[in-house]
């Protein structure tokens, strides 16, 4: 778990830079990665000169008992929060410039928040980039997070074949999870058979798994609030020959571009390399979406790895390489597996066979 | 399914007020309503003068395919998405002003769309009302998760014994759920048991149910993205006396609710007559949330059931009522069941019994 000194030294972090003298901390994520706060909302942090400062429904107080603050204000049911919330931040910020996470924030939270301070400046970069970084007990909770999918993920391929359907499989896999500690599927399971394959994004339905079908499996785990998310792609009997030369594609280019990867590297450059790789077998146009994606307390968040990105791999980084590529009214190959950048090398911490 | 009028009426009703040119819709709930887009992101609504236009990925364009759009602009993995939906909004908007979903868009957001048109206007208001009134295909899909969620309570039931543990009652539940069709969970199962269940959003852990604990299941499915949401309390073996009185004063106390309930009523009239039923029996300190919700496209939306709810019951209102009571060191109790309000009168859409 992580301490009470962790939790204080991030909040430290955020607000030592002087570019705001009081935040507010509204989103789950912020909360989570702030305080280890982690209900369902209804509770805010006020960051400011007097340190951390929890304000919290009665009904989700209980859930905040564990988490870190230097102040708390439990605010009865008879009220309502957000009131309660902006004293709390009023007085910390007096005349300051505050700060929001500008990602989070919407139009209608800031309209209540108008008037406070003199300014306000963004402060969702700074925790996206601090949160790109993670320390060893955010990784020991990630490695944790993927145990618990592949495991579960062993015992559902067993229960693959014709005549099941798609959500009897996802079914499974998310029970499995479940049982193995995952708090929540880090999202919707992806199972999806034959045709259906050539969406990268096709929801299980009750489409039974016929013979000879390629069924692509998408799924991951939460531990203390991290994620894990990974692909794999099965094949039932014999699916026709293109599927089994895209798979073989997909894969040598996740293993170019795993090969590929420095510390301090632009991550466009990976995304790149897996088109070119992808086009040696005339499948780059099969190829539609981006090569992965930061995981942590989201399961897509900061560093992403696409043609449009301008973010580098750096230590800290856990991280998707997922190339796929979807044949219409044929099917689909994904294969995903999750990584590490730590002490200037690119580690893999899935272990699933990529072959099944 | 929603049929293509349906979703052409919507966005007619939406944009004919007069208060805005074009609306840009950006949330899941609203991409779903207006057109049934049930993608994970990656789209974009633009209703103007000529209608619906989708801007959607090249990765989200399959599952636009049966949505409902006037005009699609489908956008190729190599560009970012939103300077087209620019595009496409400031052709429509012009000089004119632009509706925003301000619940919704982030600060990060408005900030892209700055400069369009000649000034915003909110619309989460709008859309909130429209989709707090159901029409009979939303009652149907609401009907149908209220049926996939009861039929997995009941399987899940046998389940529920000591020795088991709460994250394997969840798993069973959640399993039962899904092979009967439910698309996700509507919110993390909550499985609470013995002193626990004092925790109203206890999530499940890896505690063993005891000998003579009592057991909160908050549960719900859905169904073409409709959710169910209900809760059942077991009593496992014979639990402290306090905890059957306060079973008995909650039942009371929904049952009590709902026979009051009109149409037209001011629900915060209701959620009031829930304090006053269970202060009879000195358990009103341990009732700290509110009465209810509406539920739908969101397992939380119009019309709240709280004491501060400025909401008024209109037919077409789908809600939960769900008075509770935590007892600090003891144990919590909490029924939860789904009703209507139509043509005047208002029904008890779920169907389990309370005592089980």
């Amino acid at each position: 778990m992580t301490t009470s000194s962790q939790y204080r030294d991030r909040v430290r972090r955020l607000t030592s830079g002087g570019r705001f003298d009081a935040a507010l901390i509204a989103s789950p994520q912020g909360l989570r990665y702030f305080s280890g706060f982690s209900g369902f909302g209804g509770a805010y942090l006020v960051l400011g000169p007097s340190g951390s400062n929890m304000v919290v429904t009665e009904l989700e107080a209980p859930d905040s008992d564990s988490a870190f603050f230097e102040d708390r204000l439990v605010v009865e049911k008879s009220k309502p929060l957000l009131p309660e919330v902006i004293k709390v931040l009023s007085s910390e910020l007096g005349q300051g410039i505050l700060g929001l996470e500008e990602e989070f924030v919407s139009l209608s939270l800031f309209e209540k928040l108008k008037g406070l301070g003199r300014d306000w400046v963004g402060i969702s970069r700074d925790i996206s980039a601090m949160r790109s970084v993670k320390d060893e007990q955010e990784l020991s909770d990630i490695r944790h997070a993927i145990e618990i999918s592949e495991q579960a993920f062993e015992q559902a391929k067993e229960f693959i074949r014709p005549g099941v359907t798609e959500n009897q499989v996802a079914a499974r896999l998310e029970m499995a999870m479940k049982e193995g500690g995952s708090e929540v599927p880090s999202f919707p399971t992806i199972v999806a058979s034959g045709v259906r394959a050539s969406n990268p994004h096709a929801l299980p339905t009750g489409k039974k798994i016929g013979e000879n079908e390629v069924v692509v499996v998408d799924f991951g785990a939460t531990y203390h609030g991290y994620a894990s998310d990974m692909t794999r792609t099965l094949f039932v009997g014999n699916p026709p020959k293109e599927l089994h030369l895209a798979f073989d594609a997909v894969l040598e280019t996740q293993l170019a571009c795993f090969s590929s990867l420095r510390v301090g590297q632009p991550l466009s450059e990976a995304a790149s390399l897996a088109v070119r790789s992808l086009e040696k077998y005339g499948l780059a146009k099969y190829y539609i979406h981006s090569l992965g994606h930061g995981i942590g307390l989201e399961v897509h968040e900061s560093p992403y790895l696409s043609l449009t990105s301008n973010d580098v791999l750096s230590d800290g980084n856990t991280f998707t390489l997922e190339p796929g590529v979807y044949i219409p009214g044929l099917g689909g190959i994904r294969i995903e597996d999750d990584f590490l950048a730590w002490e200037g090398k690119v580690s893999k911490l899935s272990s699933l066979p990529s072959r099944l």
